[in-house]
């Protein structure tokens, strides 16, 4: 095999219909449908790494995959006969040669993710694969004064994981930049930028916020539940529809 | 039977999934899912009258019906009870009583519709089932100068049915108040209001419009296609998904 040529790729998707991001045998998955259709476009079978493994059910507006080809051809062709071969709920939005180093994963800086709710007594046609719903009021300056005890570097293992299951073995430490939620007209957006996520870390934060926007949490207890780096002490996770990995930041430049 | 009292509910749908709005045995429609709920809320067969009868794939932000009901339960409760039947793909946006003259298609003084094209070189994943994905450059002055001659009293003949269908029999004659194309960043939206519509109207007015754009007729040319009120001489109607009824204006109030 002759020395690989890196192609990075930035991808949206509708995560509505797939188990996610990450392969599973028999199962729709973002990488089962990308990979499936790069291996036709470029002749070898192709494996390919993603920024972040989005859960059933998360979309993406900005994620980024790496992957090696011997291909000649320009990254924009590539792109173009992948867009061609893609079902409607995956698109790519980009494609450029990388440096030989480059890994989606490794190289990430900084995720960027945004949470979602239609906060509106009816339910929305519009909103309803892409926020939760949930009518009520919801203390947005509370949520935000919680939000700020994100901020910085910290043991999540609060918010990491399932409720139901035990503390996971790796570390949960990560450094969190941005944590606000803003509302537009019916909508919360929490957004939230860090180095790295978790597995379903941002769906913690936000359904623990949500517990402090009922009340049902004071800004200070959900400062001590983060303390706790104990997963029971935190509130639900928010589900999966809600959330979109909106992009990914690299040294050289921001991608989207 | 008493005499009935009549309600006017507010719809937003996904026609995506649907044969269009008018009752089809056999087939999904909204009309044939909404009058199902109804009936089943208000314990007898109920009918409904829509501002206008939207075709396969299109879509509604304020689509408006009316109907009679012996019911004595505040509107607003039929409202969230018929929201709590409805697939995730209907909601309604508002129900009130109305007067017992009310009709929402004889009693609609002006219609609302949005036409919108995903103009980037790659689709859209957001816009797959709300615009139609045209690549490549548009004249947007040209086609707003072309559709300028719209606005006014006007046989519109030559927009109406299918290309393929000898002209109708009823007359087209209908009076146009808005139309014009506007850009925000890779969508052009089409906003075209007028008292009443026939049926392909708005998309063979699109549809033309955007051969405009494409340089294929000169705004001088459209007008000749207008004045030909010829079905034949105007282009393709432009796809169903594309179309968005946004609301249905009444003498007192306006709707949404």
């Amino acid at each position: 095999m002759r020395a690989s040529r890196v192609l990075r790729m930035t991808l949206e998707y509708d995560g509505t219909s797939y188990h996610g991001f990450a392969i599973q045998p028999g199962l729709p998955t973002i990488q089962g449908v990308v990979e499936r259709g790069l291996t036709q476009i470029l002749g070898a079978a192709t494996r390919v790494t993603p920024a972040g493994r989005t859960d059933a059910g998360v979309h993406a507006k900005g994620q980024v995959i790496s992957f090696q080809t011997d291909s000649c051809r320009p990254a924009q062709t590539i792109g173009r006969g992948l867009n061609a071969l893609l079902p409607d709920d995956i698109a790519v939005v980009a494609c450029n040669d990388a440096s030989p180093s480059f890994d989606a994963r490794r190289s990430a800086v900084r995720r960027h993710y945004r949470y979602s709710v239609w906060n509106d007594a009816r339910p929305s046609v519009w909103w309803r694969d892409y926020a939760l719903h949930a009518p009520g009021s919801f203390d947005v300056e509370a949520m935000n004064v919680a939000a700020a005890a994100l901020v910085g570097r910290h043991d999540f293992s609060s918010f990491v994981g399932h409720a139901s299951q035990e503390p996971a073995a790796t570390s949960a430490v990560r450094s969190v930049e941005r944590a606000e939620w803003n509302r537009r007209g019916g909508l919360l957006h929490f957004f939230c930028s860090g180095n790295a996520f978790a597995r379903h870390m941002v769906r913690g934060m936000a359904g623990t916020l949500l517990w402090v926007g009922r009340g049902r949490l004071s800004p200070q207890e959900f400062g001590q539940v983060l303390a706790a780096r104990d997963r029971r002490a935190a509130g639900p996770n928010a589900p999966a529809r809600g959330l979109m990995l909106v992009a990914v930041d690299y040294e050289e430049e921001t991608c989207l």
